[in-house]
C-alpha cells in the first residue's frame, strides 16, 4: 500500500493536473468511480494506473476492480491521504486512474464516414466543453472536434463533467478551426455554424446529410471568417424572450434534433 | 452616493443571501446587468431598489438606468465598496437590484389554459436549477414550477444561472408535488415525467396535448409514486454509451421537442 503523500509517484500524478504536465507526459488523471469505470471498460489498453483506498476498492470490487484484474491493469492500493493528494476533487471518492491521452486523428475520424460530428472552436468553460461532450455521447455522435484554442479537454473539471463520455466516443484535440472546416468539407461533410444569428432555423436545416456542428465561444459566439466558412449558420428558434441557450443547451438540442432525424430515416430506409 | 459599508442598508442588501431573510422579507438580491436589466424590463413593479456605481451608471446608462429612471424606479449610487459588500459574487458587475419575489399562484397559471410546463420536484443544484428555467423560457414554457424540496429560485446562484428569464415567465415555487400533479390533471394537463426507467421514447410521446415535464433528482431522479402519478413515464433516447443525460440537459431536450411538435401543429392550424 503506497501510504507516503509525498513521494515522487503521488507528485506525478498530482502534477497532471497542470496542462503543460499533461503535454509533457502524454497523460492525465481521471477522478472517481464514473470516469474511472468508463475509462477500464471502455479504454483499458489507455489505462496506465489504478489507484484506489481500501474502501473503495471494496465498494468498487464489481464493476472497477474486477474489470482491471480482469484487463491485466496495474492497481495500487493507497492510503486516504494519499489519493487525497493526487487528488483535484473538493470530495476524493477513492479512486483515480492515470490514462494515456487519446491517439486518435481526424483523418482517422473521417475515414469511418461519420454522419454527425460537433466542432468546438472555442470553448473556454470546463463545464460547458464536458457537457457537450456528455451530449454527443448521448445524441450518439460519432466523434468531438475540439480546437487548440478551446479549454484542455484532459482538464480535471472537463473530465469529471463528461461522466465517462471522453472513453465512449473519440476527442480530437489541438485542431486548427479552418484546416478542420476544410477536411470536413472535402469529406463531404456539411459545416452548420450553431449561432444566433443564423438565418436557417434548426427545424428547417437539412440534417439527414452527414453534417458536423460548428460551436463558437460562449460569450461571443463564432468569428465572421468562420461563419462564412460553414455551409450554412442554424439558429436555435428561442420561443420565450431569453437571449439565448447556453453553449451546451444549444449544442446538446441541436445534437439530439440531427440524431432525431437521421435515425428515423435509417429505421424508415 | 452610498459609501459605507458597514450601514444597514448594505447590511440588510447582503443578508438577502440567506435564505430565512429571503422568506422573512419576500425579498431576493438581482447581481450583474444582465438580470438587473430583465427584472427592469419584465418586472418593474417588483423592483424595490437599484444599487449602481458610478462607472457602471455609465456603461449601463441606455439599457439599464435610462428604463429604471423612466418606470420610476429608486436608484443609488454607491461606491464600489459598498457593491461589493452587497454582492455573492466573485467579481461584482457594479449593478444590483433588490426585487420582491414574484407571487404568482399555481391556479393563476393553470387559469391562463398553458399548454407547457416544467416541474422540477428534487432539483438541488442552483446551476441545474437556473439553467432549467433558461431553457424553459427559450422553448417558450408556459411557466416553471418547482417543488419545496427543491433548491430556493431566489439564490443567488440560481437566478445567476436563470440568466435574466426568472423575470421572462412564472416561476411558482414552494409547491407540494403530489398536490401540483393533482391540480394539472385536473386542469386537463398531462404529466410527463423524465425519467430513464421510462418505456415511451421521447418521439413517441403525444407532445402535442397539454403537459408537464415532470423532472427528478439529479443523482436518484424520480421516486415510484410520483412515477405513478404520472400519465407517462418518457425516456430521452440515449443512442451512445452515456448512462444518462443530466437533469438540465434531459429538460431542454425535451421541452424543445414539445416547442417543435406544439408550435408546428399551431403553424398548420
Amino acid at each position: 500500500m503506497l501510504t507516503n503523500p509525498g513521494s515522487d509517484r503521488v507528485r506525478a500524478v498530482r502534477a497532471l493536473q497542470r496542462r503543460p504536465v499533461r503535454q509533457r507526459t502524454g497523460r492525465f488523471g481521471v477522478e472517481g468511480p464514473q470516469g474511472v469505470r468508463e475509462a477500464v471498460r471502455y479504454a483499458p489498453q489507455r489505462v496506465r494506473d489504478v489507484y484506489v483506498t481500501a474502501e473503495a476498492a471494496q465498494r468498487y470490487a464489481a464493476d472497477i476492480l474486477g474489470p482491471a484484474h480482469d484487463a491485466g491493469l496495474r492497481v495500487h492500493e493507497v492510503s486516504t491521504e494519499v489519493l487525497a493528494a493526487m487528488s483535484d476533487a473538493d470530495a476524493p471518492q477513492g479512486v483515480l486512474a492515470v490514462v494515456d491521452a487519446a491517439d486518435t486523428t481526424l483523418a482517422e475520424v473521417l475515414a469511418t464516414g461519420p454522419r454527425l460530428l460537433v466542432l468546438l472552436t472555442n470553448v473556454r468553460d470546463p463545464g460547458n466543453a464536458g457537457t457537450v461532450i456528455r451530449g454527443a455521447d448521448a445524441a450518439g455522435a460519432d466523434a468531438v472536434l475540439v480546437s487548440a484554442a478551446s479549454v484542455d479537454v484532459l482538464a480535471p473539471k472537463v473530465v469529471r463533467s463528461t461522466a465517462g463520455s471522453l472513453f465512449h466516443l473519440p476527442v480530437v484535440a489541438g485542431l486548427d478551426t479552418d484546416a478542420t472546416l476544410d477536411a470536413l468539407a472535402g469529406a463531404g461533410i456539411r459545416r452548420y455554424a450553431a449561432d444566433g444569428s443564423g438565418t436557417t432555423l434548426l427545424p428547417e436545416a437539412d440534417l439527414a446529410a452527414a453534417h458536423c456542428w460548428v460551436m463558437g465561444n460562449e460569450a461571443w459566439g463564432l468569428p465572421q471568417d468562420t461563419l462564412d466558412r460553414c455551409d450554412e449558420v442554424v439558429r436555435v428558434p428561442i420561443h420565450g424572450r431569453a437571449e439565448s441557450l447556453n453553449l451546451a443547451m444549444a449544442a446538446t438540442v441541436c445534437l439530439y434534433a440531427s440524431a432525431g432525424v437521421q435515425r428515423s430515416a435509417r429505421g424508415a430506409g
